[in-house]
């Protein structure tokens, strides 16, 4: 059964997928007390398949890089789903930790962030509000046009 | 009021600026327990002028590259001044992340972080002593040479 | 005298030495709470030599980058017996950051970071599962090919 922030994704039109498996030897989220982290999302769809691939300031133009960067938000909550089994029971989004794929010289990491922010915004309101570094790297995993990792209050 | 970090920061010739707002859609820090998490924080200056721009190893020396760390580690205690209202407040430095604008091969990293790490030792004595990572990136929002985060224990 | 923890690592050929000094104003661990945050690692031996230097896409394999994440992992390692006295005290891997020294493109980061990942579940077992962020970066302190940062749940 749907909580209301999931309920709320819905209203978007995100169904959250079954959560990715990770790639390797570790596992997709680990709870510390009442804190979740979330491993770090490569933006692929609800198929596994990556939706941007290559570097901004490159072949990836911002636009299609925010839709990737919102595509590895979808993936964090749907982890995060997978180890509350309900998004209600998040209490605050702490911290977003945004890899951008990006040619030397590339400064509009933020820009493509946003996509990522943006969404935990409409999932949790105030809540979703966090801290956020974002940095442009050299090369990402499947050469993916972006990853995001979490940090999550939770209860 | 200003506490003794503070005034330790004036007898420095450091005056915290208003805090740097957020570019996008997050806040400059989070509170979780006594944790206070900070966002990357970029090399401005009061007024909002990156310090340094470009890339170690390309057209940024090591001294400005030490003073860009620099101005980030004043922008993170201007968070934490905002969040707390008063430095005093911050029981441990736990953790600065410290991104540098980099050519491939640059390998000074840590000389251009010390910028950083320098000034939360004079602020804080023994307790600005942090756990550190420093990596190279191939880009930075705004063109900055310098990007650091910062996670701090607090009462 | 060693741990159950320590021992396995014996078994496997491991000895930890003595945990490599910071190379700047930092301290290689802070604990808060029971957490414990420890510093990038850089993938140096038990004498401080630098396992692989350069990127992998360029001058370093794959399998190279595999032992250098892994070197990194033992220095983690290093820096928690430093910390706790036991590596018995150590309840969760709670988190590695894994950068990887990448030409722009390189794809196989997880493939490079399962060298350190693979070794904490060796010598924790069920607990060494970790949460995971894996980026290529330009550049790293000391040319090194890898750096990965942790976080240890301990009592």
């Amino acid at each position: 059964m749907a909580g209301a922030v999931e309920n709320k994704l819905k209203g978007l039109g995100i169904a959250l997928q079954e959560a990715p498996a990770p790639v390797a030897n570790y596992v997709p989220f680990v709870r510390t007390g009442n804190l979740l982290m979330v491993s770090g999302q490569l933006c692929s769809d609800g198929d596994g398949k990556i939706v941007a691939k290559g570097q901004l300031g490159g072949g990836v133009s911002i636009e299609d890089g925010q839709k990737a960067a919102r595509a590895c938000a979808i993936n964090l909550l749907a982890q995060v789903k997978a180890a509350l089994g309900d998004l209600d029971r998040v209490s605050r989004v702490v911290r977003l930790g945004g890899f951008i794929n990006s040619a030397p010289g590339f400064a509009e990491g933020p820009k493509v962030m946003n996509g990522a922010s943006d969404l935990m915004v409409a999932a949790f309101g105030g809540k979703g509000k966090h801290a956020r570094s974002t940095v442009g790297v050299a090369a990402l995993p499947a050469d993916a046009a972006v990853e995001v990792e979490g940090l999550f209050e939770v209860s």
